[in-house]
């Protein structure tokens, strides 16, 4: 029985063989710079929702689903791109973001090429065009809603009132519909009828926003050793999560600690929220989401790929870092 | 007989409607921001195109393809809202431009708004499933040429010594290839057989490519009440035209007139630039662009909408601003 570690070892392999064949030689600095962060590496969890929901449908259909595949990675990569621009990141993946390498004109362009590739690579395969068509449809539906969700999540800066409905609504476009779409568009392009695609999309939709719930915990918790940025950056820069949400909520204010802190005090901070009862309920919500996206599997048969997808939940909601 | 005139007006007013019914309402402040240059104006060259490139292909095939032709327009708009932000220009068709009336973040994702809507949109008609994922290709790669473009035209900035055929790519690029997929789109989407697509192309690209370098002239030539931007800007900035290089290929400086010009030092530049013979040979240039887009047309069977794609390119070079 393959493990999920081993099967997303070999899927992120996989991947980053294709990114080397279409990515590799950069014929031109721009394409270079479209290339950066695809090179920096990741987990390449999107194009394995992808496959994993392909063979989920229809067992062996994944087989020249590659670059439809490599799609979705490509989407999330020209959000990466333009998202890093506007809040002003300076490295990503460990590496300097792609605006600092180059330029802010050049890194517009260059998350522009990958947005243009991925519309390009969603085309191809072998799966029927009607099926190519929804899946075009999909992910253009799917950027609106990526662009809405991170429009959100800067309007949420200057605002101290954001509720859990809000919250949540941003999580889900900003980092659920592109879930969604992986899974879906996988779905479809195996043959899934609507009913299929639909829960899988949910199961994506869902599985990403237990997703980002569980990053805010980890914000928290997390040493910036293991997650690669400080540790409790989201408190100390006032940001609207949903621990942030819950703790305003039960009156409780964070606003003192809207400053550097140490390790001392931001661990002072965590018993005070677990005190609160903060950090389970925000748990709770994570592991409600993750409940969700697992029952929409439920529509289809039993697979060794529906229980990896099954399996990259409980990853999203249990991992540390 | 219909007038070029008359038909490119009906046209805008029909695309005017569309556009008001898809963008009208602005239910986010970020859709606000997409629609802005939409709303602006414009003469909706792209989209009158498409149209006439279907109906060329087969009379009547146009009917569904509204939606279809905005989608270039779309395309239009998207890159516009992300050069102004590269360039720093600060009014676009006598508005402000997208970046200073929001912001750069929110701009960057107002194009990016627009860039899926035109995916979403041009899979909207009753084409035929393959024909629409030709169109799909043919979008994508363009997109992802006219950043090439762009980001040529960026490096150019900081060059002397660019060639003819390195400015004649980049105006191919960054102008010529979205004409030349509004032709080809339109046809493929009405049926058009590969060497009738090819030819639309050739048409477009061709066509583009001698509207970009009148464009050229025109910053020479026309007022700012006329051009809506400072008279012989392109000089002034040292920017790398089809004049600027002509006029170094033959020897002559145009350094010394890189600083603020009076309309007096302009019309002394036009005499001498007039006078080396700078300004036949790029205006030789130009018409012969525009014979090659003519040439293209002769594949397709004569007809009134033949007829006005031709009457296009004659607009493009004979328009005085």
């Amino acid at each position: 029985m393959t493990t999920l570690k081993d099967y997303l070892e070999r899927n992120a392999d996989r991947m980053d063989k294709v990114i080397n064949r279409y990515f590799g030689s950069a014929y031109s600095d721009l394409f270079k710079a479209s290339a950066h962060l695809l090179h920096a590496g990741g987990k390449r969890l999107r194009p394995a929702v992808v496959i994993l929901a392909a063979d989920a449908v229809k067992k062996g259909s994944s087989d020249d689903l590659i670059p439809a595949a490599l799609a979705l990675e490509l989407t999330h990569n020209f959000t990466l791109i333009h998202d890093d621009i506007m809040d002003g990141d300076v490295t990503r993946r460990g590496v300097p973001t792609v605006h600092t390498v180059w330029s802010e004109p050049i890194a517009i362009l260059a998350g522009d090429v990958l947005y243009a590739k991925a519309f390009e690579f969603i085309c191809l395969s072998n799966a029927g065009d009607l099926e190519k068509i929804r899946a075009v449809k999909m992910l253009a539906r799917t950027c609106t809603e990526i662009c809405e969700g991170q429009g959100m999540d800067i309007a949420f800066e200057a605002r101290e009132d954001v509720s859990e409905a809000e919250y949540l609504e941003m999580v889900s476009k900003k980092t659920g519909v592109l879930y969604g779409a992986s899974a879906a568009i996988g779905g479809i392009l195996a043959g899934a009828n609507p009913v299929q695609a639909d829960a899988l999309y949910q199961f994506g939709v869902n599985s990403g926003m237990a997703f980002q719930i569980q990053d805010d915990l980890i914000d928290l918790y997390a040493s910036s050793e293991e997650s690669g940025k400080d540790r409790a950056s989201d408190i100390r820069e006032g940001k609207q999560t949903l621990i942030a949400i819950r703790a305003r909520e039960k009156g409780l204010d964070l606003a003192p600690y809207r400053k550097d802190l140490s390790d001392t005090e931001i661990d002072e901070l965590v018993t005070f929220l677990e005190g609160a009862g903060v950090i389970d309920e925000v748990r709770a919500t994570a592991i409600e989401r993750a409940g969700v996206a697992k029952e929409a599997l439920a529509l289809l048969p039993d697979t060794e790929e529906k229980r990896l997808l099954g399996e990259i939940v409980d990853f999203f909601i249990d991992r540390s870092f």
